[in-house]
């Protein structure tokens, strides 16, 4: 069984976390684990959100410099259908009126849906009320809202009222001051009500989307307008379950032009649909993704946790090229529904090895933008190629702090990363012909125009790497490095595919003459290492900063961007999130005795304070045999939101850290690696973690990877392999010790 | 005569700009050169400023990152009274009704008032008016503004009106896109009217100062409030001239906690005070000012510029040390009335020549605020010390864009640098044991605690230069070598004075340990130099990285912070101003193919966008003997504001520059610097600047410059001259040959 289950969670705290954990979401839309019925309290606030449906608004800056993105974009807190109010005596029943006396709630993996039981007690002890709630957004319509509530009490002998809403959700509770996360109230402008269908049309005033949101109920309720929102009543009895299923359809504009014709398809097809048969489509694409995407492990708790996280990021996007998986999925507030570097090097891994059509929506949303990508390179002052935006919804960059956004080069050739990973794990040609290779170059371009020669060596200066905690420098070793992989591989592409390629060489104009440059940038980028300390730098300067003694600061001055000035944080040697390891992991770095001294370098002065460091730190120490360590890592990484270690799951999924749960996997446990050709794998036994079974798609092959007292591939035809460094061809079946 | 004439300038720019040019202030309180009639066009907008006098409004940050300036400070547009119109048949003599047959302007340098004499006539061309405007700010009344207008017509045979105003001046014409520029529209809050005494009574609301404005005028005008204004009107016929003559008072609880019984003090004073006896006083006054100022040189344009720059640097502040000199003086609204470290190295030179009180007011005012600076050190993660905030008006860090605001750490160094030089000019001991070497002190612990030791030597890292084209960079070496001066001048008057310093080394816990540690780092700072280019680097990175031609770039694209990302700015070399440069000269470096070098190395990447920079430059180059271009580029310091070179004098008089213009003499053409125990003197005979005559103050005794066909120094009593390297002592006179 494939659930997560949580019991007796009613703290404000633990109701917000919760909403997180039991968001639903198929990747199009997604709505939180608020309860149908309401808290009553002062922090109710239903939120659900549309993938890639955003509204514009102003930036304002105190010193507005040359260049500076002047409007924001956030995703939009849509018309929300999921309130059903339950009166009793004229008191709703909630958290304010009764006593909960438990409270059940079920992410139910395999049925793809969420259960709640939950069983009030008036304050009073006269009256019980047992509530059942079955949630879902639906895989087989994508625009709806499955919402059945079961209400039933032993000994209320009245009738109840029903009161379901469609209707603009507004925030009682306070906001935060975190840089990280702006505030959604400016919700959408309803435009028309329908009474008698039950719809609201409301758009986005700048954006100009528009989502007709369109509530329909099983039982008998009376729909009536109330200052711009619709009221569904009707009374009943619960001396016997009464049972009220809700469905909440929201068609945009973003996905159907006529979104209106894209409505009644939908309420015609509900005609000849029952609850059951939702449930069953439910059902069906959750054992699908199973089939694909399943890993069993010896220890439950890892593999619940670890099937939770994929679950869960399979929810988020990668349907469409028209949106891609923002930094909290679809399952919060947090940095407003952008998109960000974190899609192509922790997310995307995922998908390229269980559902390759997805790891190539999601690079595809890159090329549908690249347009705006270029834009922004203009802005920056370079007259060649794109600049892929640091943050954005709509492919516009948005980060109004480009020390810790814009300046962060390193994602041109972190997309560069991914289509040549996903290049080399699916032999997609055509996607290299049509959109890969022109992404590869165009990003090139961009980097290239970037690097300054200077005394043998190609520099890249005042840039951001990965880690945030330091700004502004040159030659970050991960961005050069990222960029001699890019390059490098690049013309390797060029070099193999020429004739293949010829359209595209021909609409870029690429010659030879540049294909060299780029050779030559990547045969001579500077790459800042120490002999002395065998290690690779940060960056240029990093070693000479002072070091930050992490045990020297109180526990509660973390995440130290809450707690210090940026100039004291860039002034020292301390990082937000691995850097170099990253790099060294992305291109599986093999010289031991430098990684062993990098690794032990800056372990030590890394906060973790982001999301995206940990399963880093768990796969390299998995990789130097540090087991104890990587597996300490491991499990933080796969508890991140489950235990709300970051203090702010209330905000959203760590998306990144729930493919970071995968690849810390795939990557850390197995120690796989995906390489030009080949499979690499080494994978570690641990006692808690003695056996796994892992599936994978690779070169449109199907491998099986199990550990029990043997490791144990088996495929779907020929793959090439190597183990623990052997190379191996595997047709069908393969058997091997591990090594002691 | 020291005038400063314009004629017939009365396009809107050349009005703007003559606003300030034509600025008039006494320190504590300017107003610009508007004119009293007013121009009746959307761009007419009063001002009138009280130095120091400041009103709060919140900074928004898109991303609010810990120790960021939560709140503005911006000096306060206050209630109004240089406006008097005239009335004809309806019409108001203005540029919308009139022709301007004549215009012409003086600023009075000998009477410290500016005239104005206009010709209107009706477009009709029925009716001439002739005005004739005479204004000043009070140096006898600090809080007095005298406007007098003399109307007349030959040929206007009805009566005009009069109508005199006391009100908040508002903004009608467009604001500016401009990062250096806010606008000062909120102004202040009216709280009583008092129309039989015709004061009004406003106040900032959130920093609680209190102005009490009142109008006083030598005709029967008829006082009436309308709409949060005073009306006082009148009719009189012009066919004899007729003179309104008007006091405007602004008393201010920021100078006088009874306020209200200054008014009436101020009120009472004129009752016995004529007009001609204030004109006297104002004379007088100016006579004084020159009698220690005057500068002769046998090049009137050069002789007036000078004269005029230092005459308008001399009205901007330094009477107290509740205030400051803001980067525009009270000459318009630039920079939101903002203190820098202009003052200390820019324009504290001028008075410690001139006038050693104004130059101890203003190192004063660091002093008084320097509480503030020690919360800002905490703010920025630091334990000890103080950080001089690098723009405030009340003491507090302003900053809301640190790379080119709080990562400037060499301002507590440029204090401590001015202290020492004000201390070796004055010998003032009273001051350093009772302020100067507490802040020698408290700005340089903050300092020691910022460095670091690293393979031998100290480092800053993270901190930004002067030049704001390059920012939070490792080992900016004007900051590393201005500290070490500040170090070991710190040391050296430790244990020079130790037994006078007594008090001040046991209240703030001096030790000799500490001592040596300042000591230490003084001698071991890490000086960035290239051999091979044989020049001091920028900054440790600076000159790897790509080298901007500024030939290439359109001259529409400056100044390039209007027209490039910062990114693309910092990632060359390129400044905007002098940075190395600046340090050279300050310490006085005599290694003269070090000096030439490196002056040849960032002269032509120097855009100088800011007026800061080319004083320095033509210094170096007097120093350099590159005599041409130093005469260039002092010409274009005395010319900045008055031919308006930057564009924006219109937002203020570039009051640094003004100092500059001094210094550009003193330091440039005289070669003079200011030693331990002596002047040194490298006076410049150019083609069109042969002779000149310069007075300055040195320790305690008055010394005259003179270069005719010798130079001749002329004392008051014993002082140390180093002449072309010749160390000699005068007591009278001394006379001695240029060198060929």
């Amino acid at each position: 069984m494939k659930n997560i289950n949580r019991v007796n969670r009613v703290k404000k705290e633990e109701l917000l976390v919760d909403e997180s954990i039991f968001s639903i979401a198929n990747g199009y839309m997604g709505t939180r684990g608020t309860f149908t019925e309401g808290y009553g309290t002062e922090y109710e606030y239903n939120q659900t959100y549309i993938n890639g449906l955003y509204e514009f608004y102003d930036y304002h800056y105190e010193e507005n410099l040359t260049g500076f993105p002047q409007e924001g974009q956030k995703f939009v807190n849509i018309i929300d259908g999921t309130n059903i109010r339950i009166t009793f005596q004229k008191n709703r029943i909630n958290l304010e009126t009764c006593n909960i006396v438990s409270l059940e709630r079920e992410y139910n993996l395999e049925k793809g849906i969420t259960l709640r039981k939950i069983h009030y007690q008036t304050k009073d002890e006269k009256y019980d009320f047992y509530l059942e709630e079955t949630k879902f957004v639906s895989r087989f319509i994508k625009e709806l809202i499955g919402i059945e509530l079961i209400i039933y009490s032993p000994n209320y002998p009245h009738e109840i009222k029903v009161k379901s809403f469609l209707r603009q959700s507004k925030r009682n509770h306070e906001k935060n001051n975190d840089p990280r996360i702006q505030t959604l109230d400016n919700s959408m402008e309803i435009i028309a009500i329908d009474c008698e269908k039950g719809s609201i049309t409301s758009k986005t005033e700048r954006s100009k989307f528009t989502v007709e949101s369109t509530m329909i109920h099983n039982v008998d309720l009376y729909n009536k307008v109330d200052d711009k929102m619709i009221k569904a009543s009707g009374y009943f009895k619960i001396d016997k379950p009464l049972k009220v299923q809700k469905y909440v359809i929201h068609s945009s504009s973003l996905y159907d032009e006529n979104y209106e014709a894209r409505t009644k398809e939908i309420v015609k097809k509900l005609e000849s649909l029952s609850w059951d048969n939702l449930l069953q489509e439910q059902e069906k694409y959750s054992n699908e993704f199973w089939n694909n995407s399943n890993i069993e492990t010896t220890n439950a708790e890892t593999t619940k946790l670890l099937n939770y996280n994929i679950y869960q990021l399979n929810n988020c996007g990668g349907e469409s090229d028209i949106h891609n998986i923002s930094a909290k999925g679809l399952s919060g507030e947090g940095y407003e529904g952008h998109y960000f570097w974190d899609t192509e090097i922790y997310m995307i891994p995922f998908f390229v090895l269980t559902n390759p059509l997805k790891a190539k929506n999601l690079l595809l949303y890159r090329y549908q933008t690249l347009e705006l990508a270029r834009e922004e390179a203009r802005e920056l002052g370079y007259s060649k190629g794109v600049k892929i935006p640091w943050r954005t919804i709509n492919g516009e960059e948005a980060s109004p702090y480009y020390p810790a956004g814009s300046a962060q080069f390193h994602i041109n050739s972190d997309v560069a990363y991914a289509i040549v990973k996903y290049f080399e794990a699916t032999n997609d040609i055509d996607f290299l012909i049509n959109y890969g290779f022109e992404m590869l170059i165009e990003t090139a371009r961009f980097l290239q125009e970037a690097t300054n020669y200077h005394e043998g060596f190609y520099h890249l200066n005042s840039v951001t790497g990965p880690d945030e905690y330091t700004t502004v420098v040159d030659d970050n070793f991960y961005t050069n490095i990222l960029m001699k992989y890019h390059f490098n591989e690049t013309v390797y592409l060029y070099n193999k595919y020429k004739k293949e390629l010829e359209k595209c060489i021909s609409k870029l104009g690429i010659t030879e003459k540049e294909m060299k440059v780029l050779e030559d940038i990547g045969e001579n980028i500077y790459l800042p290492f120490d002999k002395e300390l065998n290690i690779f730098a940060q960056d240029k300067n990093f070693l000479s900063k002072a070091r930050l003694n992490l045990d020297d600061i109180p526990k509660d001055k973390f995440p130290l961007l809450l707690n210090y000035h940026p100039l004291y944080l860039y002034k020292h040697q301390v990082l937000k999130q691995a850097d170099t390891m990253l790099a060294l992991l992305l291109l599986d770095f093999e010289q031991l005795d430098i990684l062993e001294d990098t690794f032990n370098y800056y372990e030590p002065i890394t906060t973790h304070d982001s999301s995206l460091s940990k399963c880093i730190y768990s796969i390299m120490a998995f990789k130097l045999n540090k087991s104890k360590m990587a597996r300490k890592y491991f499990n933080e990484v796969l508890n991140t939101d489950y235990k709300n270690t970051h203090n702010n799951t209330e905000q959203g999924l760590h998306v990144a850290n729930l493919g970071g749960s995968y690849i810390g996997f795939a990557y850390g446990v197995l120690g796989l690696r995906i390489h030009r050709g080949y499979l690499k794998l080494e994978p570690h036994r641990m006692n808690d973690l003695e056996g796994f079974n892992l599936k994978i798609q690779y070169q449109n092959e199907t491998v099986t990877i199990s550990l029990s007292d043997k490791l144990v591939i088996e495929t779907t035809g020929d793959v090439k392999l190597n183990i623990y460094g052997k190379m191996i061809e595997v047709s069908n079946v393969y058997k091997t010790d591990l090594p002691e």
